[in-house]
């Protein structure tokens, strides 16, 4: 008799995600589209990447002087530094006075792995997180299979249509103290100078801890600066914090996963400490990280000019956004759709609400092969000059269809 | 008053390793000189690198057609195709049969971090590892972090100065049933046929779960097959395993972390249960796993031309290490060195055992500025034209000296 197999009790897992995407490739229909993309898309749908990456890709692959030896566990240095700049700018009075660090990581979601591995083991506080339900499903798993109690909120409010910052304020009110704050996309979240005063308030009072997410800064205003004031804010009232900082999305390199553990500390005393510890975990977590993209990166933003060239092509990526949003909006209203559409130009980012309901989402699945996912966010980058019409068509369509129901 | 850090408790972590090298850094001496490196060097002391593969580096540069896409969790899928027939041959049974498969990693951590979380999940048997000592510090901490027992074992006998395959035998009559036994680098391991029959034989009757390791591919014998012989034969005896592979070194891409982790099952059913349990635990650990590396390699070995020329490479690598070896022990018979230096040559492979006490080390390291780990296996590609003279004289002197006491 054969022996039985040692994976006989290993079921198939449950899909986590992809499934919209599969169903979209399994598609026959000719005018079936996706717009859920992850990355940003060019007007002729392709992933967008910054034109001065691919420059420096050519310029890195001749210099004979690279060996491509193992990265420290900690990651390249230069790279690291380059990027605290960004995020922080050059004359932050955190990085003069060394209580800024990070640690290159595999991603966002090494950056998150890392953090989360860190919080578990010397977080006495609580292990309780609270975090975006649009991060939910990458991030929040993360923290889930470590044992952190995981609680989710949302921005969206699907009833009135808009976002509403109001919600973390009462997230952070009602979270027991110590708790850790999954903050993402500072940028996009739409709070006032005095929403963000009062929420820093109440934070620092019950002393939840801030682990913030910047998946993408620039694509939000155009303005690198602008994307992280906010964290800016936050350094300056004295807060210590964790940020993933990815570099993959707003340089087009993708297939890297080029990301960064911030930290700030209150002293480079404790910064030391903090990052030794993670480095014992990014040693077992992956070692070394890769440098293909961190290479490209350091060399773009250490030299002024292409430096320029990078952030010119951020604010074209955004102006595109929001001519599209725009254009989508004055459609609909040519089209004579029923509804205010002004939610879709007041959200920032490369990706933004419809603002349709369940019924409407299927209707544009099911009928117009028009892929969105539930939640009804879609990338506006999908959008261009030859589907903009069938598209906006579509969610008239779908809104009178549902109206008749 | 002001707060206290959230990070008040944090100590420095205890250092894990680099602190050789670190050593080796700060020391002034002209002459010093470093045995440990992980990756093979050239003889004029720089990490090698495969020809072919800086010609491909160009070649994907200028390719206009590549997006830099995210890549699917499980990765590249011809890069796993490629790198398991280079693993199991074209023609292997278990590949027709598709029960061979692979999930693309962050390198041997990755690989071993993926294994380890599945097994730890899903391997009810037992949470015991036995691991060779040299694995420990990288893969059994893996497994010790997520509360596995790891025990260690080692190959090298210090008294009787050579491998003692016997090691693994005796280990496994002592493993309790459904261990996990990691197996390190199979081609360096001198076992003889039979004594692998018999191996096999125990681990079957013991339902011992093998998970190999091949860090490097073609450096044993300097033939690909030949190096994953044992590997194809546990297939053929029916073993289920997992197996981490790492392309990283065999290539000279070391920045990158190029890995897969390889899995054998009973059968393709198993086989996709499996991999679709390791995907969700991918999509948490890393989402996506690098791909400048594996996208070289893929288009390497999917072009004849080129996988001989990376072959080729591969047997000069090798050539070059049997002739250092042989003229070091040659060196120390001329020098009328006490002992007999057999045990140099009769070990394959880029690091092999001196064979020195730890007195003839410390000689080595504070005398003669000679950094070598403690466990004195050093990286047989650091001896070159320009330093075999000065480590050889070192070596003689170190053993003359403590002769003496």
């Amino acid at each position: 008799m054969p022996t039985l197999s040692v994976f006989m009790d290993v079921p198939m897992a449950h899909k986590l995600e992809g499934s919209l995407l599969k169903s979209y490739k399994q598609d026959d229909y000719p005018k079936k589209m996706f717009l859920a993309y992850r990355v940003c898309m060019t007007e002729d749908g392709h992933p967008w990447v910054s034109p001065v990456v691919s420059k420096l890709r050519m310029q890195i692959a001749q210099d004979p002087s690279l060996n491509y030896e193992y990265t420290p566990v900690m990651g390249m240095k230069s790279f690291i530094q380059a990027s605290l700049e960004l995020l922080f700018g050059k004359h932050s009075q955190a990085i003069v006075e060394n209580r800024v660090g990070g640690v290159h990581t595999v991603g966002d979601n090494g950056a998150f792995q890392l953090g989360a591995t860190f919080l578990r083991t010397w977080h006495h506080d609580s292990q309780i997180v609270y975090i975006i339900s649009l991060q939910k499903e990458l991030h929040g798993l993360v923290f889930q299979d470590m044992g952190f109690t995981v609680y989710e909120y949302s921005f969206w409010d699907p009833k009135r249509m808009c976002m509403d910052p109001n919600i973390l304020i009462s997230v952070v009110k009602q979270a027991p103290r110590g708790s850790v704050l999954a903050v993402g996309n500072i940028a996009d979240c739409n709070l006032t100078q005095s929403q963000w005063t009062k929420l820093m308030c109440i934070m620092k009072s019950k002393q939840i801890f801030p682990f913030f997410d910047i998946p993408n800064q620039g694509f939000s205003s155009g303005d690198l600066n602008e994307d992280s004031k906010i964290l800016r804010y936050f350094v300056a009232k004295g807060f210590e914090f964790f940020c993933s900082q990815s570099l993959s999305k707003n340089f087009g390199i993708y297939d890297e996963g080029v990301g960064i553990l911030v930290v700030v500390a209150r002293s480079n005393q404790h910064l030391l400490c903090v990052l030794s510890q993670m480095m014992t975990f990014a040693h077992v977590l992956w070692y070394n990280p890769p440098t293909t993209g961190a290479r490209i990166i350091t060399s773009i933003l250490c030299n002024p000019a292409l430096q320029g060239e990078w952030k010119h092509s951020l604010k074209m990526v955004v102006e595109n956004i929001v001519l599209t949003k725009e254009k989508v909006k004055e459609k609909l209203r040519l089209l004579g759709t029923p509804g205010s559409w002004d939610h879709i130009t007041a959200q920032k980012g490369t990706h933004s609400y419809l603002g349709l309901n369940s019924q409407q989402l299927e209707y544009l699945v099911k009928k117009k092969h028009i892929y969105i996912p539930k939640n009804g966010r879609i990338n506006f980058t999908s959008i261009n000059a030859n589907n903009i019409d069938y598209i906006t068509q579509s969610i008239n369509e779908a809104i009178l269809f549902t109206m008749g129901l």
